[in-house]
């Protein structure tokens, strides 16, 4: 390439930029000019051809088509399997240090799920017994009563209540609260890791770029209190074997939980109704105030 | 924003750069991960708030979701609205000085089109008549001979044939041959401006940034010959209002043609049987060796 080549290839990105200038609402303006220039800089820095162009076209068109109004997101996956959807979470949750961190929140939560009490079974469908419970604490260590924990997880077919029609409504979902002393406590399967869609385009990426469609076992969790900061996260399973190669990068080593095997004769057992053996997982969510 | 914060989001783009560092195909790899780090960054400088991403997200299935398998190519439209399509054809396309420049495809070429004779009227619906004549030359200015220029252009109602399926089959595109002194002549009407699609998602984002949709009028060409680089470009009325500002970026000075005036009583009237007055444009093309 010379540099007069160069030079006019700089021209035509500053033209395109220069054309957004009249745009009225400043927020927009800022937008669109920085994608035309990140995206013209990815376009020089990589010089397609025109049948690599065509092939991205075509790619970007039947992820749109593959959408329903439903289940699907083929973009959001897109964005979650590219690190985005990530990075404008992190963006959107900076914290302090002592808060629980988030990540990221999945195509699959439903609103309006049924109301359970402490420690209620929200599994209809069989798979290994678990217990999850613990605290709700603000950033200065003092109870968090009254919190909303709204839940969400795959059965053991790695396949969410909704997205799997089978399964019966409100399955393995559920609105649980924290008592006066911000405890809570879940009763529900332990978690299996799944992968996610790979019949679409996504998945054809994923798989000529040599990379797994699986996300590591976990249970998912949005937490709402008065006065403090919604947050949405994973509680993840230590051990799982994809725990270090999330196809979403959704793991953050303080969201891991090492679950232990307890006998059906533990106190917890005859606490929360369980006649065998189960799984407990503990965990203290901490809540930064609004 | 703390540094901490900062120094973990550049480490989760750097954990999505290597989750693709296992691509078997290089170029794939190399594009890929050039893609992380560009969106990564592009995100990074703007600091979308999870609405805005998630207005992003709608915004290309929308896209997708209006594209059909005939005529309308909304990504192909979102790409020349954003200058994509004009990079990626001026990195693809450097050429000597002295060479024809070229310009966008565009989504309306359709394949086996009409042969014509020289001079041959391509126009069965109504406008102002016009010649557009000329040589095809080589980059030592030696005649091509037998160079097919296959043309197309829209009716004076802005629609191309195909796109507008009132028009008859062929009208206003053709193949025409140059002589054995490199002189091509195709009769047809002047072109006009026209919008692009303005009723989908791109429409939508053009009146949200305050730019008009028309792009200035013009003939396409794609021009191929024998041991001869093929061109792809317009011919664009001079004195267009749009000129400085086609919505697609299209516009090269060098492609931009003067026509003129001709009465019925012109010799190249009798030549060519036109029995009126007509707009006359000349154009030389200039063709690199392969």
């Amino acid at each position: 390439m010379n540099t007069s080549h160069q030079q006019a290839e700089a021209l035509l990105t500053d033209e395109v930029v220069a054309a957004f200038a009249g745009t009225p609402d400043p927020r927009l303006r800022q937008l669109m000019q920085a994608l035309v220039r990140h995206l013209h800089a990815f376009v020089s820095d990589t010089q397609p051809t025109e049948a690599e162009w065509m092939a991205a076209i075509r790619f970007l068109t039947q992820t749109g088509q593959i959408c329903d109004d439903v289940v699907r997101q083929e973009f959001i996956l897109l964005s979650d399997t590219l690190g985005v959807s990530m990075l404008v979470d992190a963006i959107n949750h900076r914290k302090p240090g002592v808060a629980t961190e988030s990540t990221v929140f999945g195509p699959f939560y439903i609103a309006g799920m049924p109301e359970r009490a402490l420690g209620e079974d929200m599994a209809q469908t069989p798979g290994e017994p678990a217990l999850v419970h613990g605290y709700v604490r603000d950033t200065e260590g003092r109870p968090v009563p009254g919190a909303v924990l709204d839940v969400w997880q795959t059965a053991a077919n790695g396949m969410y209540s909704g997205q799997d029609t089978a399964q019966p409504q409100g399955n393995l979902r559920g609105r649980y609260h924290s008592d006066d002393t911000g405890y809570y406590a879940i009763r529900t399967i332990l978690p299996v890791s799944y992968p996610i869609p790979g019949d679409g385009p996504v998945g054809r990426m994923m798989a000529a770029t040599g990379r797994h469609i699986f996300r590591p076992a976990h249970l998912h969790f949005m937490i709402e209190a008065p006065r403090h900061r919604t947050l949405v996260t994973h509680l993840f399973n230590a051990g799982d074997p994809y725990l270090s190669s999330d196809a979403v990068f959704g793991v953050k080593p303080s969201l891991v939980v090492a679950y232990q095997q307890r006998g059906a004769d533990d106190p917890l057992a005859a606490r929360f109704g369980l006649r065998t053996d189960f799984h407990e997982g503990v965990y203290d969510f901490v809540l930064p105030a609004e």
